[in-house]
């Protein structure tokens, strides 16, 4: 079986990062880290799917006036949400007119799109990619399980989608983080159904993919300061290091989980955690990277995991598939 | 704007294609092309979208005898669907346990995941890249506009979407043909809002890539001997030769259309013709992929024909969003 890690030997720089979040995410431990917030969730829109299309556009132009960058100058959009047919990214960006490429890898559609834009940067004379994605609780909610009004009760391994969004601004050189290695998760079937239960879908990807990516390397988790998943969240977090440690793996001192630090778990009724693309994107963006590039944090694998499903799967009785590519982050 | 061309110095090669449709497309103009057809639309499966399902699996299996290959050669498979969060592609191609990119660009989907796979072969030292989309009458008519039973009339733009799949396996060389450039498509919003009028939403696509692409390459239509188009259909290729012509540009004489090859329009009532993913990747690979082959045809622009929108989309008053990227294929 390939691992099909890609290791660049002329590393794509991310340049800038630009993040934008709903109440709840504004209200939670990182509040303060975000470039943008919406108290009401509505960014905009006249309905949740339109709030989330115009927290797409939103998180674009900050990303824009962050870089002082015209979107005419961007060669390729990599962008992906978790709305059927992925209407919010195109309803979103459609405007900029920039090229594009619609991604959908669920949750981990954060982590394919820095990997679809920095091979296509690596390969082509392009000179600026842009990876962004979203999610928004309210739009996924009603897709996924059951609209607000109808006061679903949640069930403790529940995860709460965060209205989020994160974009990232590639280029060939001049960042203080380069992306030095990607891999492409595989799918990965541990026969979870339970649609409130992604993270004990996601784990045995997570674990696949790091078991795969440091066979490859011949490194450990300790070559890394941070292995930061994208949202497995609690009971997902826990699967994951259980089973890596049944391979004689240890993450513990390493792992972060963009699930678990958006909200507060005392404060914020959000049971296991944070879910969504906009999760792990946002989190990174506004977090993790100025970490990075203050030095506090240098060599770090971020894997944004993903359960590939739909209602209409889970209906049929489909297993609920767990993905997760990997992405290899080093400040320069 | 850019418009992104990518040129490559070394391009790869497609070595393989394979295919697989259903009844109605058997019984088609193509029927004696595809490798392989199943006359009751199921493939095995039980549902509608099990069914498309075992049909992107089928294709999957198809390219892998007809290269003699093993599915742990290939390091990268970009596959799509239309399905609600794509679950056909994940569902049917989980099982070979390839590394995987999930893609969204609605029909489109089969021109980006040549243009994905393309890219990654071109940036890294993967040997072997596969590329396969599928679509299915029954599972499109349920989730996009009505089920079957409902037995709801057409309207004459509308289109029929192909129960079909095709899939394309590349490498870095040994082929027939290559691929010699790529070009990302736009979204282009129309002001369409009809969704059994796709054709009308891509076709303004499809004129914009062209022009953008034989305005970077500095060619004619006639530097090509075809130029493909995914699924216009009648009443979308009509549109974009009008397009085109309002800019002194004339393709009639190299057109093709997928969509309009598919069927018998005075046998079968299809009405605008067809459409899907399936569709173009189907076409691409047991008609003109041949004919490339034994030398019919030497130099060959490929333009799969996207509609971005989703049921929700449409039912909140959005437009649909069209796209088109795309692929410069030449024989060797």
């Amino acid at each position: 079986m390939k691992n099909s890690v890609v290791r660049f030997s002329s590393p794509p720089h991310i340049l800038y990062a630009a993040s934008a979040v709903g109440g709840e995410e504004k209200h939670g431990p990182l509040g303060s880290c975000f470039d943008f917030h919406d108290e009401s969730d509505k960014f905009g829109g006249d309905t949740w799917e339109h709030a989330e299309a115009h927290l797409a556009s939103t998180v674009f132009s900050l990303l824009m006036k962050k870089s002082n960058m015209d979107h005419r100058q961007i060669d390729l959009l990599c962008a992906g949400d978790l709305e059927n047919q992925c209407v919010a990214s195109a309803e979103g960006l459609m405007a900029f007119g920039v090229p594009y490429m619609g991604l959908y890898g669920a949750c981990s559609t954060s982590g394919e799109g820095l990997m679809a834009a920095a091979l296509a940067l690596a390969s082509s004379e392009m000179q600026y990619a842009v990876s962004l994605t979203t999610s928004h609780f309210c739009a996924a909610e009603r897709q996924f399980r059951t609209p607000l009004e109808y006061g679903a009760q949640r069930s403790p391994t529940a995860q709460w989608t965060a209205t989020a969004g994160g974009g990232f601004l590639l280029g060939k050189e001049g960042g203080r983080v380069k992306i030095s290695a990607v891999m492409p998760g595989r799918m990965i079937d541990s026969g979870i159904r339970d649609a409130s239960n992604m993270g004990a879908a996601m784990a045995p990807a997570a674990a696949d993919s790091l078991l795969r990516y440091l066979d490859s390397t011949g490194e450990t988790p300790y070559d890394y300061d941070a292995i930061i998943t994208g949202d497995l969240a609690k009971e997902g977090s826990s699967i994951l290091c259980e089973l890596l440690e049944k391979e004689g793996v240890s993450i513990k001192k390493r792992h972060f989980d963009c699930g678990m630090l958006l909200y507060d778990y005392d404060e914020q009724d959000v049971h296991a955690g944070a879910s969504g693309c906009g999760c792990s994107a946002s989190v990174l963006a506004s977090y993790f990277l100025p970490r990075m590039q203050n030095g506090d944090f240098r060599r770090v694998l971020f894997m944004a995991t993903g359960a590939l499903m739909s209602p209409s799967s889970i209906f049929q009785g489909g297993n609920i598939v767990g993905i997760a590519p990997v992405i290899c982050l080093e400040g320069i």
